[in-house]
């Protein structure tokens, strides 16, 4: 069973509209968690809608484990479990929590094939136009409520080390590593989008639903580009979270990434 | 004048629907730059939809400047410079980048107030229940375009230390530093959320885009938390970049932030 409330979003501009402003009252807190609500009536006047707009939002808020409505005495807030939920994705420790994540989740192979680059891979992987890459793309779940979409694109010659079944059972990057390339290093951006019909229904989400967005191209000893990731992650399940720490004097005083633990076993 | 296009959202759940989904295919490289778009009449068919619903969408993707239109010519997609027009926020020279944008940006203080601190805050700093806490909300924009909605958090007797105007023209963590905070490590979370109306309003785009959350929690040597922020980026305008290296052997081998630089200067 999934325990995860699906993000919900209602029908109409109106509705939307009401719905997306409360739900920041109550994440910011001017509503907070045991309050209740004002009534339909007053909603309804303070947003300008009809009643039967402010109940759909309030339906949606409701499917979205924000509110609880009860007959006769009104509509509290429910913040209780909302914010401690999703898998916390640790930036010093990322891959390592990925296969411990491997081990307690499951993937779901959605797609497999051979194609060329598209451009904007071609140019983050340094790779000739229209060179052959793996495109492999993934829906990752824990409890059966999935959580991330992933697409990767893998230069061809690379990708022929394993087969489509070794990539519906093992990470990427253990296969990259067991193939014989030498990983060293990635670069990381972090964004936002909306949920597009596709990736929506593998997300179990409402189209236009907001999803964290990651795009992560990984180089090996040589600087070759061997993979491109194009990540998507519901937020309500999956968070990237970072420990800063504050170093240098004076003007030179910055934040940088606090490292949890130093790893140097072996040679 | 805002030379960036404005996030646009078609009106209509149907057209949203293929609007998204248009957009998905151009950004994952299905659809090229430069590439003709189906006519709307076949387009009309694909995805079981009016021509007026495909209209809006075209419309939509055109003001997003994702796609140009031509009489006679039909439907270009157009990615020049989408992809790199965000501004970079690098995880390893976090806070002087800010600095550094803070002489090329500008910030407006929309609200400033003492008030009891919300649950979320309140436990996440560490401060009993209703403490009193200076709350103020700024927007930072760049060449008149507004990217980020900040809402800050600062326990009230270390914010007496600052004053409304001194808010609005120097970044936050100075006036700490200033008022004698000293300031030690933080704890980010990043995630993504749809704008509400009044952060859509701030940040100039529609109700319902996409934007890249982050909150941080910032503490000083004693393990006090003196600040808590909410800040909310819209993704066209900022992404988080973060460069990785990875490190260790065998099972240990995980990725770890790379660091830039190193300021050792000063004492």
């Amino acid at each position: 069973m999934n325990k995860h409330a699906k993000s919900v979003l209602p029908e109409g501009a109106k509705a939307r509209q009401v719905y997306l402003s409360l739900r920041d009252q109550i994440s910011d807190g001017r509503f907070q968690d045991g309050q209740t609500l004002p009534g339909e009536q007053k909603l309804s006047e303070v947003f300008g809608v009809s009643r039967v707009t402010v109940r759909r939002a309030l339906d949606a808020l409701a499917a979205s484990g924000l509110i609880i409505r009860r007959a006769g005495s009104g509509t509290t807030v429910s913040t209780a479990g909302q914010l401690d939920k999703p898998v916390a994705m640790n930036l010093a420790t990322l891959m390592p929590q990925l296969v411990e994540m491997g081990q307690s989740t499951t993937a779901r192979l959605l797609s497999f094939s051979y194609d060329a680059a598209p451009d904007f891979v071609a140019s983050a992987l340094g790779l000739p136009s229209d060179e052959q890459v793996q495109i492999a793309t993934r829906v990752r779940s824990t409890n059966q409520t999935p959580f991330s979409h992933l697409t990767t694109y893998v230069p061809a010659e690379i990708a022929r080390n394993y087969s489509e079944n070794d990539l519906a059972t093992t990470p990427l990057f253990k296969l990259l590593e067991r193939g014989g390339v030498q990983i060293k290093d990635a670069h990381q951006s972090v964004s936002a989008t909306l949920a597009g019909p596709e990736v929506a229904d593998a997300l179990d989400v409402a189209v236009g639903s907001a999803l964290l967005s990651l795009r992560r191209v990984v180089k090996d000893v040589d600087g070759n580009g061997v993979e491109y990731l194009a990540g998507l992650y519901r937020p309500d399940m999956f968070r990237l979270e970072m420990p800063l720490t504050r170093v240098g004097d004076g003007n030179a005083r910055h934040w940088e990434p606090a490292i949890g633990k130093t790893h140097e076993e072996g040679a």
